[in-house]
């Protein structure tokens, strides 16, 4: 097989066989395939698409291309293990709520985060901005940790799906980035190799998303839980809108603020919603509910009963921070600088566009460009107002700190630019688009 | 401007500005752009085109990228220069007796040919079976030959056109060559750069050309002369089918014979079809004849009086060969075995596929499959019979030579494959499929 036959292939429209698929994905590993060919060959890829098998196929042997955690030694105190995954978005912490939640909830959870490259940080950022959080965990420590208290969060390791690493690195400067046969195997091959047998996936559209439309967004989800399925995992993907920031804190310390006071009970409604549907889905598909509503009345009673935020406090213990966090929140490190936006009309909010909100948040040093970018933990805004809520001449509509005051006042003009009013009060938005 | 953007820009089907593709070419030079990226902006090309402003702006950018042969010095005796091209073809050996006759007619010619890497050997190849012929001449050698003789011909040099160079090895090895604005601008930006007024083309079709169909040589045929249109110069093409070999000798020293016997007045038809076809639209074109008609008598004419073949021997003696080739073909390399096919039936010749012909000249040795692969110039073929000649059984069809007794018989297997006959007599085929 020489590698130019196998573009020429994908170029004229022919479906790869698994030893096609497997052959190229060991040319990239044993660098026998240059990277100029790989990248015509994902170029044609994106022109010509790829098939549910060789898509399988592809994920297949990229998993098959790095090491797979083997979590069967959690299997003792529950017989499936958990995972969720979202595409991205703007003020997205889901993650930091669910997982406590789920583990209260008796599901066993070890989870590997990526950290930020973008507007905003990842989750795993968000966990390093609680002093003394350790993510750098191997995947013995989080095996054994998630063994002693039930959950646990990694940061990524290249030593699983190397081959993803690889053709990421090639699709990112070669503008073949948005092929949803590409985007669904990497996602998939990291989650399978990650060892869990079931994950929830939320798939965002929209100004905040990298997809904009629902229907792009449900193709992905679609082609993700297909591939998983077809590699005999169960799969659920939410399709959801990130026209607006989800909840009303966008950075790193104010977004895990904002998670634990939702797991004190104190809840924004978007919030709420979809962490509630995502936490129903698993209860119910590993049988820890029987129903929708047996399981929203588990979520409800593991909130009110204060265990859901325990489970927050022994992750916290457990990965080296200080959980002193959760009573007090002076404990994160402290932005030196604060603005306001005021409020110049009466009416109600319209929109707080989620792009616009990201794009000032990374402007007052949340986020990173590059890789060696270091990041403002205290750095990051609160929505005072969020869509559709009533506003006053004179409200404050959102706070933004900052520990360098130029950037505060530069990101001020972006932020005011994301929102927009109207006089007469907007209709209720569906977060939730659709469930697959 | 960032390469991932021109990629981009390309995949979503943009055209490119002059200076992105200035930008590209820049890019590939200076190696500001990795291979990958170039190799995922020529896939994206493959899928999306270019327009014909971007190609010619491509084909301006590829002959600024080196050098550009100054042929004024010439201009004293004529005040155009021509050149010639043929996208190659099996037996085509119209360079050898075109180029002489068209000086003999006062036209000079100051040609810059290639090696043969397929098949069957270029034009430079066949030359150099001439004892002593050499063919690596600078540019002011070129120059300075075509002054004293009227006529010369030399290897192709590295530093005309030198991103077309690079752009064809990447093409190479990403199955991306088959692209028509690609092939194209490859095509006259080395014709232009070397210096040419006018160039007359021969866009081939069929079994033994890369383009399998009239249709698609005329597109690429449009193409390159739309493109030097643009470019202020002025071509023209000739569309022919290559579904038989053309004249009768296949091979290096072999074809060399075929044309000295041409330039004496001894020609296969479809070899002077196309030679007149070629010389008069060059002649008529370059004010050396005012008609059709005036061309050919003036053609008639050179071959008639020795002139045309003369201005071969000048060609021989200007460039270090030995001249007494002319009239002892004894002088060129001698096989040292030959085999014949005998035909097997009564009937006529109805088919001698051309790139099956040319598969078994390449057995014989007469090609090369890689660079470093040396050329036996005593190897090739010599049709006894061809297209709608009758035949009767016992006949001789086909003459193989080698100096490897082993390739010989191989090589004979395959072209007993080539060779169809029929009951009855073939309609007359026509060569030249259109002028444009």
């Amino acid at each position: 097989m020489r590698f130019v036959d196998i573009i020429e292939r994908k170029k004229k429209g022919f479906e790869h066989t698994k030893e096609e698929i497997q052959f190229i994905v060991d040319s990239l590993m044993n660098g026998t395939a240059d990277d100029y060919q790989i990248s015509a060959w994902l170029m044609a890829v994106y022109f010509k698409g790829m098939t549910l098998d060789e898509t399988a196929n592809l994920t297949r042997a990229i998993i098959d291309s790095g090491e797979v955690i083997d979590l069967s030694p959690l299997r003792d105190f529950c017989p499936h293990v958990a995972d969720k995954h979202s595409t991205g978005g703007v003020g997205d912490k889901i993650t930091l709520i669910l997982i406590p939640l789920l583990a209260s909830c008796g599901v066993p959870i070890a989870k590997l985060s990526g950290r930020g490259l973008g507007h905003t940080g990842g989750t795993i950022d968000k966990l390093e901005s609680i002093p003394g959080f350790k993510t750098d965990l191997d995947i013995e420590e989080l095996i054994n940790k998630v063994k002693e208290v039930g959950l646990a969060i990694a940061s990524q390791t290249a030593r699983l799906t190397p081959a993803d690493g690889r053709l990421y690195a090639l699709r990112d400067v070669t503008a073949t980035v948005d092929s949803v046969p590409l985007i669904a195997s990497s996602v998939v091959s990291k989650k399978i190799a990650s060892g869990a047998d079931y994950v929830v996936l939320d798939v965002k559209y929209g100004s905040g998303a990298f997809l904009k439309t629902p229907q792009e967004a449900e193709e992905l989800a679609q082609w993700m839980v297909n591939i998983a399925d077809k590699l005999g995992k169960k799969f659920h993907a939410v399709i959801t809108s990130m026209e607006q920031p989800l909840g009303r804190a966008i950075g790193n310390a104010i977004e895990v603020i904002e998670s634990i006071e939702f797991l004190k009970g104190n809840m924004t409604s978007d919030i709420k919603q979809l962490t509630y549907e995502m936490a129903a889905l698993t209860l119910i598909t590993l049988e820890k509910a029987a129903s929708t509503e047996e399981a929203y009345r588990l979520i409800d009673e593991v909130i009110a009963n204060g265990k859901a935020l325990e489970y927050f406090r022994k992750l916290v213990v457990s990965q080296n921070g200080n959980p002193q966090i959760v009573d007090n929140y002076r404990l994160f490190k402290q932005p030196k600088f604060a603005e306001q936006i005021i409020c110049e009309c009466d009416g109600y909010i319209s929109n707080i566009d989620a792009y616009k909100t990201a794009y000032a948040c990374k402007l007052l040093g949340a986020g990173r460009e590059k890789k060696s970018d270091i990041i403002d933990y205290s750095a990051g805004i609160y929505l005072n107002k969020i869509y559709s809520e009533k506003v006053s001449k004179g409200d404050v509509i959102a706070t933004l700190y900052s520990s360098d005051e130029a950037k505060l006042l530069t990101a001020k003009e972006f932020l005011k630019e994301a929102v927009s009013y109207t006089d007469t009060e907007p209709q209720c938005r569906n977060l939730i688009y659709k469930v697959i």
